[in-house]
């Protein structure tokens, strides 16, 4: 049995647990949440797991592996003290808002040796596995560009989109990561072009809601974003990869297999509401790449060095919006 | 240059008129129609036609074929005319409401050598040939049953319903053709269940307008047909075979390649509004194949015989529906 | 905490194990299985539940409720014994292959008193309540006739089949259930041709591997049954239902939402594998419904006397399959 | 009548014509094409036109409109001729590839008073005008962005590259007028990345196959093309338009209503093989716009200046890509 504690009981900390509890071989020994909460005690009962502080976590030998799925902002520290601790890691992205920040530790938890599964889950989706699986086998033939839409539901709150590093750090992230993942290679050119179409809060807010991306690789392939704080029919995630020999589609999932046909037409179900439910299944994947990790030393499919390099395309983005103009990415320099 | 004449210039006549005009090796001559109308004329203006009486178009001996497409009590006499003019014909189904007179029809005309295409028009449609000719090739395998779905968009008016002879002899007259065309061989045993649920002109009429009806074949394979006067969204005209190694479908062609999503979901356009627009390329594939039938002495898809087996099956499942017992055809007696 | 007691660690037994110790309110107290396996020795720890005889659980005041899902030939007496002590039952369909031996069991359990919820787990799927709901309140118009698909994705091995009481009582038996279920109203006549046009096995084992059923109801509304034991693709298990406002479709649901089109065209997912899969989300509201039934009373969706309503229009199709004749139902005798 | 003469028999003036022919209230009068061929003269066969020299056209009083579909580099002179003659002009695009040429015309063009429709068939396309209904109506709500996907069956020949004046001006030009169509305001950025990744040919002619172009308006919403010579499936011609009630989408229109299921899954037929076909409609309609220009002095739905302004953002987006950085339109300057 392998020992795990999950810090954070929020909505992903309870995907996480969750999964933990469930998963075969492993025991879920504690739950760290500073803030007392009915889900965080149902969580508890339900996972028969113990409250308790962080100290307790890291100075238990029989803890081999953590899961970091608390408030950004404590996920710099909570890493570092892994490291220290020699814990497996399970982090939930980002490493930080603060790009440097995320050089430091990247950097501090390379040197440690542990090792550290960093939450990309869609890599973890089984339908993105099987686009991956077809490009890198060769069957789809060479891939030329990416078209990849990404619509949240709806825009977050005010106080949400405040806290959240801006779209780009925040949603886009994710498909600066599958861009790398699928290409294969590093981006040498960003372009971004952004607006504040939709809600007037996240104006005030000083952030975007809709914003094109272009991205081009170090080879001069392309990787087309659309992203967006509000898709009309609800949760909006799909990828198209235009390979030699085939184009390979995500399309979203329909929440219902329900077909009504009337005298306006056909009429099928919305997709399913929104990330949690999307990604069940690659959530409960990660949780097994994590405990695979710690038990037989297997690669995760995303690690540290991904949250970087994904985060340096936000940068980047950021800065081509904000000038205007195309950031090109020097790959010489590594933090 | 094949010159021909049409009967009738209702609405199918006026699309094999128009078909036959825009054949490169057709001169369209003659249009025969006793009823003076705005549209009659017009058509002749169009297609660059005389409008005559039946004589002229049976005593030119540069006619070659006629296209028998008005009402269905003239059908017979005019075949019978053709086949002593010696005629090549077009003749679109019935032969006659009255199985007797089908029977007789076809024994003089197979008896005059004439050659005869029956307008079983589905059978020229490419998605049903594509279905056909994987069938016949072998690749989908054996073909084990089959279920076929024909709604009309709505109801046909009383008048029309009281002189159609009833929907097994005028709608689901092509579903027992199609039948007997993609298993290759006939119908041992007929079980129609009907009844009138959705217009009560129908029911006043004396006919129906709802069947289920299973056909099993000689080698005890099956047909399922379900039969509607009516589907909310239209005209609904689907086939499903299933053989041992595929499923074949043919779907309904949307009208518009237009998706609209919104909060309720993906909404998408409603079939091709009816017969003529749905079998619009089979009208014109027939059409070419009377020609090439003229000029080349081509079999055609469907002949007159394959009229009266339709029918005949059409006369069992009204049998069945009014005894409440399955009909055994015997292959035996043949007329 | 309700205290419940499975019988059965098989397939579906494990699956209803799984759901009553996830549910919040349910300890599962006891597994009961006489065969000794890895997989019975698994669900026990998984579960943290007690491997003991049928008579402790019988015995124990405290479980409150038994769920029947070990083999066919054990139901009808471990529902007659459930009904002597007095404890709620979820059991497998069917009761009995004996029909007179349902009727039997049934009259015992109705007259007992204890609360039975039969497990036609597609009443609780949410595409198919969907459905429902949608005819029940009245927006879809009136429901005319419904066309039901189910096909298995490969024959059952033969031993399998021998002991299944044959397709109709085996597979068949859950739409006739939904037929029902849609109607709300009983069946008058049943007309069955069925056929071994697959596997030679099934022939052996004197069963058919394609049935086509058609059901009319006492108001003269039908239901059209395709049933198979094979589908090329994989689990075949849809659902149309024609109203006067609406068609209502319970489609396949694709296992991958990923499209790949290539030269040939455009590829999407086979089916869900197969019932356990299709239906998992069915299996957890029948639990949840289980439970409800025995803390508040409320009345499950399907009771043991739907059983007996369905297996009856089984046997009206066997008698229909093998007279040739269709079978009318008399409603005016009940046991 | 309304007598017509066609400029160019090749394959869209062939398609130009025979609708010319086909229309009720024309005489196509004329075709010119001084290069001698079979397609030609047939083309003047099936259309009763007479074969002359461009001088019979403009000096025949009775010629009342003119179609230009004769090769990109007659154009100019020709509208010039057809402006002098006071004729109506139905253009192919582009009016030239030398843009200061465009201008030139243009403007003398729009000085002549005759009225001048330019083929930018895709608006006139039903599946496009029903998405520009539902914007312009106000029922989609306000637009937000728009993601194109216009993708040909395969690269040209080089011959071909050669003479187009490259792929922005040749391919992308009709996504340029969407754009403005459907916004309904000029562009005020255009950022264009493209590279030659699919036909070595194409890039030996110094053209390139692959493009993402991102266009802000003057208010700051978006267009997203996404343009390539190829994708493996054939013609992908597509647009979705995000609005803040619906999403539209303007999806491919397969060839074949059907689907093949097997154990790797469903398949469906390719899309229509190019725009010849995909358009048929919309070629159709144009003509009959035409027509009703020349009579009742309706305004086309695209007319020379439209041209002008497809072919500025085709020249921005060349510079573009050429610089590596985005290009500002300004809107105060007009020829």
């Amino acid at each position: 049995m392998i020992e795990l504690a999950v810090f954070g009981a929020g909505r992903i900390g309870q995907v996480h647990a969750l999964n933990a509890a469930a998963h075969p071989s492993v025991r879920l020994k504690y739950i760290v949440d500073p803030v007392a909460s009915e889900h965080r005690d149902h969580l508890a009962i339900q996972t028969h797991a113990v409250l308790c502080e962080p100290e307790v976590v890291f100075a238990d030998p029989d803890v081999t592996g953590v899961i970091i799925a608390s408030s950004t902002d404590t996920h710099a520290k909570l890493l570092l003290r892994a490291a220290r601790a020699g814990k497996a890691v399970f982090c939930e992205k980002p490493v930080s808002l603060d790009f440097s920040t995320v050089v430091d530790v990247t950097s501090k938890v390379e040197k440690s040796g542990i090792a550290c599964l960093l939450g990309f889950q869609r890599r973890y989706d089984p339908d993105f596995r099987l686009i991956r699986e077809r490009i890198v086998s060769g069957q789809a033939g060479r891939l030329e560009h990416i078209v990849m839409h990404t619509r949240d539901p709806s825009p977050p709150p005010r106080v949400y989109v405040e806290r959240s590093g801006g779209m780009f750090r925040d949603q886009a992230i994710h498909d600066f990561d599958m861009a790398r993942y699928l290409l294969g290679e590093e981006i040498a050119i960003v372009y971004a072009a952004g607006n504040s179409l939709i809600d007037p809060e996240i104006k005030a807010a000083g952030d975007i809601d809709t914003a094109m991306i272009t991205l081009t690789s170090v080879s001069g392939r392309f990787v087309q974003m659309i992203n967006c704080r509000r898709a009309p029919f609800g949760y909006d995630q799909r990828l198209e990869a235009l390979c030699s020999n085939e184009v390979l589609y995500v399309e979203n999932r329909p929440q219902r297999g329900v077909m009504i046909a009337d005298a306006n037409g056909f009429h099928s179900s919305t997709p399913m509401s929104y990330f949690i439910e999307r990604f069940a299944d690659a959530y409960r994947a990660e949780m097994h790449a994590f405990v695979d990790m710690i038990d037989n030393g297997s690669k995760p499919l995303a690690g540290i060095r991904d949250g970087l390099e994904a985060q340096r395309l936000a940068e980047a983005a950021i800065v081509s919006m904000k000038t205007g103009s195309p950031v090109r990415i020097s790959h010489d320099w590594h933090p």
